[in-house]
């Protein structure tokens, strides 16, 4: 359970089978950095190309395909004292008959206080925003393993190797899962956000640099198709494809793998639990594939106190 | 400001320009009953034709085309002690390669304590269901007011003019929005659900009649495109489409709307706001449209307190 | 075998159980004319309100619900000399990074020549168009049965019962087919295009009054599920939905169900023939449903000579 | 203008910048095999392993990013007896409700008779298939260039890049055209059909190993977005996307931008001449991404004669 202080010199804008940057064991932690999505690192520097760079990959000894490899977030914070944005919404969220009607984009700057936790929004003054805090929540859109048939995939996108999500439900304390494809399944992350709403509508949340802490552990044989989650309250699958139907087809039935599976229940228990409590968000509906999670509440999980 | 204590007699498997069962004044409180969606009533018989057959239409005087009609929920409590639901997924929220390992789906009843606000699957003994109990939520899953064009659409689907949307976040205490399209409104109600998570992906809630108290008013000159809402803590706004991509454009952009017309935010800081803070409820992905709610906190209206 | 020479002077933007036009019997051949999609007649007078005006109901005797309904188009011909037709795409057949580079939509007129069997751009000089002339191509856009429940559906929008397909191989020669819902079936009809593309990507064809003949048969007993169709050369279904995908999902499985119902084959027979021999046609992708077409030759069909 | 004989000796399960197999030059042209999707020989031996395994790739001296590369197909053969093909239709091509009825998909086999044309299912006797005959139409299914980005994608599926796109439409005389991402471009293909339906419904083709022969050309400085095509009566672009809709979009704006950049239309005239004349092809609705075909007739391009 050692902890690794690794700092990235080379960065990726591809997920997949590349040279590790950091071997480490199953249950050690890792302290480090990430770029912003166009490179930029906590000096504001281009450290890396445009186009969510990653950190790593980092090998992790013992992780094989049909394994799933389990990161908890420990710590994400921002590390310098600006975001960028984009300030209108992505033409695809907007119904096209209005499409007309929207400005062009711009990018704008956000002046970020992460220790006191929120954002303002710069040059604000005589607009809506003068004297509005954001409240930050820190997560990183874009994280994953080398997909499968040594694929190297865009991170503009996502799959069931995770990738650009952009689920602002992924921050400090929440532990992802994905399964492996690749030996030392090839984590890479990057791509952080201090704060965004569902479905990352504006194509953009507050785009930042981060310190980032995570632990990794291998579950030897415990076989997933999707990237799934725990938080403190929830059980979480995730679903990347488009249109969002097909992502939520695809993280519903994870689910429902996990539930009947993993926990046992039939298919008619878990139908109705999911029925009558699940809860969607929607992560994201900018990138090439849409994310769609499915949520469910651990106190319906078989061994939680009845109620 | 009176109260109408009304009995139905006849049920619509329609949302349209009906003979209206009732006439009420801006402002007026209607207390009535709903059957549920096969047409069972508090005694369990059959009083009108399956298919979410519909109380009404309520015609409000004053109510023209162009307007709004707020509709408050003051009240939805089940009226009978039990309720029915299918035990199985819907197809359509299941991957396509996964569904043949579905069992066939069978409708199961749920036994419901209102006063104590819980239901408890009958006939559990030995399942994952025994000892447990689901809280109710209530809620109506199909009302509406006469559609444009003095179209009569079915009660299965929804549209500009509401209907079918089964959004579980109309309870009680929540005030729906109408675009007024017929003199009068015409305003429908029914299909009550004694709970159900996000989606209705079981195709049913916990499928109940009710009572049902509310209060109706006219907002004269008040335009809107699609079903808006309003809790205690959101303003929201609906989409009814299918895929859920297009529910969600809708959604947003009349959200947009709202946000630029009603509360006078430029386009960009509205964009701003909806990117780093909306939130999307899935309300329904099996009828005929999806519907899909985009939501802001109401600490962000222009005239909330700043923080 | 009557012939009505029928001249409307009711027209409908709805298609519902209106008040019948006109009584016929199975084998009967109606001679009548539609108005264009905003209502303008033969003069170029408004006869009618805009948005797809139909001509009719005309009531089939015998036709009772679970029947289908056959119209065969005996001929179709412009009875004027212009039509008119928006001169952009739609906005939802454009990628939506791409739209802020479109000019606004304007309508522009056509001359055309019903008896030379082609149209040419109004004021085309200097263009691309001058000196072309666009082959005609004539059909009607929108036609379709009473729907079920006692529904009145927008003339915009289609469905199981037919309505806005906006299909172009819906020409003279063709027969199409209907679900029976409604006791005398209740045909509507209007909305002729005098030449269109796959898709009625620029959200109108060559908009034009038209002159039809069609013959109407009951097919009693005859179920069917969404409408459909034959040519000289081929049986089609059509599906109606959005996104294309639901709307091929649906006229896929009826042709499956014809295939193996009508026709006889087994599940794997129908599918190896349509897996390998299908043609799909995109009829419509502008209308708030969008209309998919599958096309099997009739020389697979089981009592075609074998080659 | 030399003509290789290229023997492939390493199959690619995805496409990528991987080892150049062969380097040619622009006009040159390349004779080759490739084996079935399965791996499959001309001996039906186990040549390379599952999935569309490509050969190539062939590196094209003097292509570069920003430049199209052009890839006339001479000739493409079955250069064996027999092919193999699913016998149900994919579950996402049906209607969800109707799911539950198909039987579980078997692969079957059919006779090829490459130099008279035709295909014949084996053990047919007493089936609908007895003494029939599927004309030949072969093609390949998957093939395409290095994508952006130093990526690596699945043969699976489809992009920019082309790769799995399985459109009947690119058979021995059509001519692909691809935007160059790297050096090279670096063709591969592969994932040969002897015939196949539009949209290659049962998730197969009759899945063949060919002998092809195809001619390179580099166009330098000529840009362009996605695949496109040229066949002796028609242009045509490619969008691949899930749903169609987007695929739709894609190769829709990709034509437009055509029309109006390569062929110096305006957006008006283009817009009538795809609103009035466009023909669409369903090319695959099977993979994890779709592929829609646009199409123009040649007798539209400006310097066709008028007629």
């Amino acid at each position: 359970m050692a902890v690794h202080r690794f700092k990235p010199e080379v960065y990726w804008n591809t997920i997949g089978s590349h040279a590790p940057a950091l071997h480490v064991n199953s249950g050690d932690t890792v302290e480090t950095t990430t770029v912003d999505a166009r490179g930029w690192d906590e000096q504001g520097e281009q450290a890396a190309a445009r186009g969510n760079p990653m950190t790593g990959p980092i090998y992790v000894n013992g992780a094989e395909p049909g394994d799933t490899l389990a990161v908890r977030f420990d710590s994400i914070v921002p590390n310098r004292s600006w975001a960028w944005a984009s300030d209108v919404l992505a033409p695809n969220v907007v119904d096209p008959e209005y499409l007309a009607k929207l400005p062009a984009a711009n990018i704008c700057r956000w002046n970020v206080n992460a220790a006191e936790g929120y954002a303002e929004l710069d040059q604000a003054e005589g607009s809506y925003w003068a004297g509005r805090r954001l409240p930050l929540r820190p997560f990183l859109g874009c994280f994953g393993v080398a997909p499968a048939r040594g694929q190297a995939i865009s991170t503009s996108t996502s799959g069931e190797h995770g990738g650009n999500m952009d689920y602002r439900g992924f921050v400090a304390g929440v532990t992802a899962y994905f399964p492996v494809f690749a030996e030392g399944a090839l984590l890479h992350l990057g791509d952080g956000h201090a704060v965004q709403g569902d479905g990352e509508i504006a194509g953009t949340g507050l785009e930042i640099s981060m310190n980032v802490t995570f632990t990794v552990y291998v579950l030897k044989g415990r076989k997933s198709g999707w990237p799934r989650g725990e938080t403190a309250d929830h059980i979480f699958t995730v679903g990347n494809a488009k249109p969002l139907d097909y992502a939520l087809q695809y993280a519903t039935t994870e689910m429902l793998i996990r539930l009947t599976g993993e926990y046992g229940l039939s298919a008619q228990d878990a139908s109705q639990l999911l029925g009558q409590t699940v809860e969607y968000d929607v992560a994201n509906i900018y990138n090439p594939a849409y994310s769609l999670v499915c949520k469910i509440h651990k106190r319906w999980l078989p061994d939680a106190a009845r109620t």
